[in-house]
């Protein structure tokens, strides 16, 4: 019996001693392999983020993905190992499928919730202060998490968006914006007083003091720029700087409406 | 036949009975791990939460966690060592697959609401007595379990909301809210009288002793807000502490015709 | 040759009793231990359920589920013992995992539809007699059975509800209820007299024998609680015990509406 | 050689012809469970069922379901007797799993259509001869086969509807039915004529000898039922025996209108 | 060497010829059994059709699932021997399970197509020259094929309706339609002259020898129908063989018109 | 040492070959296979095509299914010869399989873009220059490859669609096309004057030399064709060749409204 | 002891060496196939595309492509290397495989959004500064990313629209554009003045300095285009440069508005 046992030690624990020395070492290079992989991110890409803000949320985000990398690496390690040890790790590894699996499945929403954060977040669609519209919903971001994007709109609400119901995005405050003022004269009404009267308007509001500093180019007309059933439409147009869309947009329908009742012509309406 | 017994015996068996002890020892550390993880759990993240509604429900949520995965590492354990004893534990394995696969599609709802459920007590999306809106059913929360939320609407209706189906959800009840008050006026009136007249209404309203605490800010006329087909639009604004807003507009709505009305100043109708 | 064969049968046959034993030994525990987990939820959650009719129901659910786990531990039992003694049964898991795959994928809606009637059930969301609105359909609930709800209308027709369908559920008749009464006054009315005036209506319902006991609260007036396009909106609201609200409102608007005309208000239309 | 041959025969073909006579006994058994159960479902479900139609499909649907049980079971057997006796039959199990999981892909509506039809039979949902809404589509059902489900509209059209899209039906020939009669009165009109005149209305309906038979309680007036944006909304009731619905209403109708003539009183219009 | 050749050729080729004539066997019964089980499908289902175009298809299709069929058998049968014969036949299957899920989930719609169209030419949902109405698309079938059926709606466009699309399909030319003209009574008009009318009208529609003979049965009126918010509403009906309802409908209201004409009695309209 | 060498390489290695010359026969046998069919649908199909246009674009098509197939053979066929020669191609698969599914599940929409693309070429759905309605789009064809259909509207706009999107569609020049133009003339008129008036524009329109070559067939008049909330429905119908619809309307709707005027029958409007 | 040893390493030691050698030339000769492939793009595809910014991106593409598979290709190749070596790989599949159907599913949108890209990148939709529309959405395109399309509408909202939503394109910048201006004459009105008068506005804008360069051919007149139910449809059409169809449109609408006062005749209009 003694010499059984000596001969089944003999191959067997040679040949299980040697494969457990290279899954230590294979183990061992993958998790350096990482370390640095997240060391040349953190000098590659998060290091040159300059919103400081944006750069904590993707340094959060880094660290989360290391550990989940490092996680894996060592249950694989560890199960190799005890396969190689003899034990019949089939079970762990079906209970790893069926989770897996259902929390695929299951989870879905939520993962996609996650990737489109992830999405926001490098793509830099948006930031805390900026005026978007996503779906239905629009008002200022108040925070993005990386399940969610928290909006408020001009009444107050607070709209919770999962970002994986973002997709896409209007944002209203990159760049630039324009002004477009809809002026609707009945079928009959002679143009040219009207577009004088306008044009005055123009006038004043690119000599306002406190508009003109938002103003990023001569604001223009554009007359007949559509035949509605009733009314022909004309439209005044005005480049404007980012967020600055309303308040130009108040200062020239004032100045449009103001001048147009001093010329005498009157805005036609639908009603009457 | 007792050599080839003994033979069958003395290598299997001692095989058998080093293999079981590892597994014993590997079941047991997992253990270990899960309770140290959920004490960790309790101290770091529930200790911490102030609100005692959503203490005890994240208590009852950590105990299920635990639960499921003692259940699943002992299950585990027991069909590996089953295995290491020669049972063909493969009809367990697909038995196990096809249940959990089974469970994975035809209940996906449900398990989506208690994912639902999760995010929103652990993002504290919203508590009892919030007033929300969830898709298009909106009320005052009274109650939140993990795979619903119940809303009362203004009529008294009770809505029972899958969290699996809350996506993006409108707080009314979050920090502040703005009252806004939105006027039409007919093309052709001057706005010079009206104007006047809101500037005393909203003096009166920001003079109301009633009112006044829950005003967080001057409130505002924008005039020229818009120009639909019939009429120029006038808002008025006022921000407000959060769950005053209807309180706040009815004043405002009656301070506001009351002094159009005394200024002589009719608010057009779109029907005459 | 035979010692060929009595070679072949003390090993493997020993093995093979051995095996069959500990399955045995095994299935018995499970089954035992089914059998217990059936008890106790039978003493713990349904003997507390008040509403006989819904115990009746839980306790056939839980005959069902008991049978199933039967039947599952016993067929895995003799599969493993068919494995044991030397039957391929690959085919046997074949065919379970395709017909479960089948049955998972065609089936989908109506496992759905059961676990949505476990949901409500269980939830106990509604009760036969309740008045709800499940989607698009609303009427009282005649009938809850595993897979449907049978609602009736208010011109009589039934409809059959599969429980999948139900997600978001108003339930009309849940603690209380409250009525609320829209009235319009064009703009240009004085809101003083028919604010009057509807002030006795609500003590005329408060003194109403037939209705003061079915009010829950004193009925209140909410003035300019809304600008339409044409008219000021006034609100009258009564709380009211559950399932009471089509009575005590059209009391209340006929109390109104008579209220306006004995003080010669016009209540006003969008049609003239 | 011989020597080799007979020694590979004596332990090998022992072997399986004990495991070919083990597959033949318990596939022998399985068929017998198959018919025995098959004669328990008709004796205690098929053959209580009233309705001759039904009973005659649900008679051969269980000769299907057996039909088809039996199949599997041979095949399986066979496999297994197959793979005993040294057949690799990987390559037939993974056509089996292709043709499967296609068809359960490709022929899922297919499959859903027929669990529909299986639903509404066994829960006896309508009958050939009830008047039902499915989806939109409304009419009398003309037939029901396992698939789909004919209904004829008024206008004679023959709508065939896949049974997998029958989700919320709406049976107006369950039980009983109700008449609404709704009618609107201009602000201002007082309502006491109109309602008495009404009342009169119902008194000749209950005693019109052709309607009465029909009547299963006496008809109603709710006053106030509603404020539109113009009138005040009045309904008459009358719950009416299953099926007579169309013809009680449009007498109650006249009568109405004619009861309102005689009293003077008009039924105010949405144009004039 | 040659020893040892021989010796693994002795029971090794013995075994493997043994199984390949089994498998031989086998596949030449399956064969067998798809020819006989086309055969009657040919001579029980086809060959009872009466209707040639439908013949002709269901001939094509059975042809090609024979084929199928047949290199399906011939398919595993290969592999299996292959397997038998000692070569890895793992890259294979897993190329085949790879492209067939492939297509499952890529050619979804396209099977979907398909096995609509076996359905509608199974069930003989329509047939060419029929006026059918197939979701939002209406028109007469000028065509069915396996994947798509052809309509040519009233202005000549060919609608291209892939089977898998078609579900509730409404079939205007089945055994008999009705005609349904719907007249508009304004409240105030005495509705006794009208439906003398009407009578007289649907008389001289009986006593049509153009039409006469399309009737099914004797035309009705309904009146008082419905009442809308601004009229009564009358009913004419007409049951008339399947197809001609456009012809009769119009002769219909011609009478019907003439004939309030001559009457003196105006049909009211919603526009003054 | 040398004899366990050499044992080990006598029957392994004779085996080996044996096997590989196996795998080659039939991968030569498959790859001869697949050139044989390719070739057969060049003759029998691809060169029956009148279309040159399609015709490239099948034989395109026939040249991408060949190398697709011929890859997957020899790679198969590689895999088989490695297992073959004892290397584990386990991990090959794997990352087949994955790769398969994560293409088969991610690039879903791509591939049904060109099965649907196959479709339409195969089915000869439309061709360049035909005008086909898609969907909301309609425009004329400009294009068409594996992935999308391009379509040119009457506003010049190049509608881009994937041919996965292509499901009802409408050839509107296919065969014939039928002019039809509705006229509404308001209750109370006398349809004779009006018809007689439209006979003469039929006879006009069909003497009119520019127009009579298009007509398929005698143009007709629908009297009565509907009754709409104020008025009677007259139609004119033309049956034309394909394409020429807008061309013939134009002139019919001049005629008429020409005829009209001359006869002095007003054609009612809506508004007034 | 050291006997057996030898004897061990003998056989399995040469054979693994072996394996060894064949794998590592495998892995060689594929990296070398996919070095020659992306070679052989960039000559053929990338370098033939004239667009500097396409061909750029085209290229970060292939790089990233090429990694890809030399990481795949290599991985592979370790693990073959493992599992010869005696290492289980097992639980080192499972993770990849569990892990790739994770992601499949998680990030189907992801993956979704880049083959949209490649699409749009390969089939050249649209480039930076096109005018398109994308569902609901259109603008001038900003940017193009693997994941995204940037378009800027005219109020200079930048929308980032997934490309995995880019499905049907209108791209209003392709080759030519069409102006259309639509005219409703009233039932009543003689067409021959107003045709004549739309005939003058067509040859002033002909003759017309600035606009002439832009008509790709002479302006045309539609009359009786249409019946609406209140008017005569008269449309001018007139083909132009891609992207000119609002400046000459607006010129059109201003020449014909003229032309029709002049004439005196009316434009009419639905509101009166």
């Amino acid at each position: 019996m003694l010499d059984k046992l000596s001969q089944w030690t003999s191959t067997s624990v040679f040949n299980m001693i040697l494969t457990l020395i290279i899954i230590i070492v294979l183990v061992l290079l993958l998790l350096y392999l990482v370390k640095k992989t997240a060391e040349t991110i953190d000098k590659r890409i998060i290091a040159t983020t300059t919103d400081p803000d944006r750069r904590a949320r993707l340094r959060t985000l880094r660290k989360a993905a290391k550990s989940t990398a490092q996680i894996i690496i060592i249950t694989v390690g560890v199960l190799i190992g005890l396969g190689t040890m003899g034990i019949d790790i089939g079970p762990a590894l079906a209970a790893a499928g069926i989770l897996g699996l259902a929390i695929s499945l299951g989870a879905q929403t939520l993962i996609k919730d996650m990737i489109g954060g992830l999405t926001i977040l490098l793509e830099d669609e948006y930031r805390v202060g900026d005026y978007v519209k996503i779906g239905v919903v629009s008002g200022e971001v108040e925070g993005i998490t990386l399940r969610r994007t928290d909006l408020r709109d001009d009444e107050g609400r607070l709209f919770m968006v999962p970002n994986g119901d973002v997709r896409i995005i209007a944002n209203e405050t990159r760049d630039w914006s324009r002004v477009l003022v809809v002026l609707n004269f009945r079928y009959g009404t002679e143009l040219e007083k009207p577009l004088a009267a306008l044009e005055k308007a123009l006038a004043r509001l690119n000599a306002d003091p406190q508009i003109k500093p938002y103003l990023l180019a001569e604001p223009e007309i554009y007359g007949w720029d559509g035949l509605s059933d009733w009314a022909v439409v004309v439209k005044l147009s005005a480049k404007v700087t980012a967020g600055k869309r309303s308040e130009v947009s108040r200062v020239l329908r004032q100045y449009a409406i103001e001048a147009l009742h001093e010329a005498g012509v009157p805005v036609d309406s639908f009603v009457r």
